[in-house]
């Protein structure tokens, strides 16, 4: 396999990686950031930790260096504009991505809390590992708020959706 | 917010983390291991890479280690039951998995594809990071096969899912 084809077939296996679409913020010397990301894992359940895959070379990932904190909001369905604005669609940046979409608390850590997200998980920075063009945040998790009403937010194949439950003649396939 | 409702709340906020089933497969020494695992990520383009997480004692973790490599098989709808197998649900282990549901051939590197998934992604190891009770598993992408036609199979709220595209109503939100 060449490397361009291989590089174009993992381009279009991750398309297939379907993952909830999330906000991750921070907020450093009064100053709020956050971009939208797919790459966010549950890791360890002792202590309660998440990982979120950031490219190595953004604005968003200096300020949770430098803050010590991030927030991982998961969208619900009604929160499809949030995403759009904080993966850049409206050429928004830094503040001005908040003040365009969602309704924003701050967390006792500082970093930004999205109203109605499904949750919002708080964690301290606990290491940085930069592999390739992507660095993996990992977090110890400090406060959580749940809203667990809507639906989830889902990207896969280059769109939005969201989670039916199968039929139960498919569950017993 | 006590240890104990922390930890309760954390685990309630991962399940509204939906994300695609995958099963991550290994073959060392003749001997097949495999297990169900929903904590992936695409990590880095350049080179290409992903990242999975998985439990730090389990079986799997070590036969993948020792043998270099891991594919990681995204699953469709119909392979429900490939992932209940995977994931323990009938007490097979080892070989036993592989043989109780899915069909399967050898990649170049040995590991396991997953006949019909929608993507069999093989990653050579490039490091193991052990962070509390999970490590995450870091590799270069050397082989993709693709099988694009059927839905993803979803994990979110303790139950099976699949993608619905979002009703335009609703995207313009």
């Amino acid at each position: 396999m060449s490397d361009q084809s291989l590089v174009s077939d993992f381009k279009q296996a991750m398309q297939e990686l379907a993952a909830s679409v999330n906000v991750i913020t921070s907020q450093h010397d009064g100053s709020r950031n956050g971009l939208t990301a797919t790459a966010v894992c549950s890791l360890s359940m002792e202590p309660v930790s998440m990982l979120v895959c950031i490219h190595k070379d953004v604005q968003a990932l200096a300020e949770i260096r430098a803050s010590g904190y991030f927030c991982i909001n998961v969208l619900s369905t009604d929160q499809q504009s949030v995403s759009d604005v904080f993966a850049g669609s409206t050429g928004a940046r830094g503040e001005q991505r908040f003040l365009e979409a969602g309704n924003w608390t701050s967390s006792q850590s500082g970093a930004p809390m999205l109203d109605d997200a499904l949750a919002s998980v708080v964690c301290e920075l606990e290491e940085i590992n930069t592999s390739g063009t992507h660095s993996i945040c990992i977090g110890h998790v400090r406060e959580v708020r749940l809203n667990r009403g809507s639906s989830p937010l889902i990207y896969a194949r280059q769109q939005y959706g969201t989670l039916t439950e199968l039929p139960e003649t498919e569950k017993a396939a």
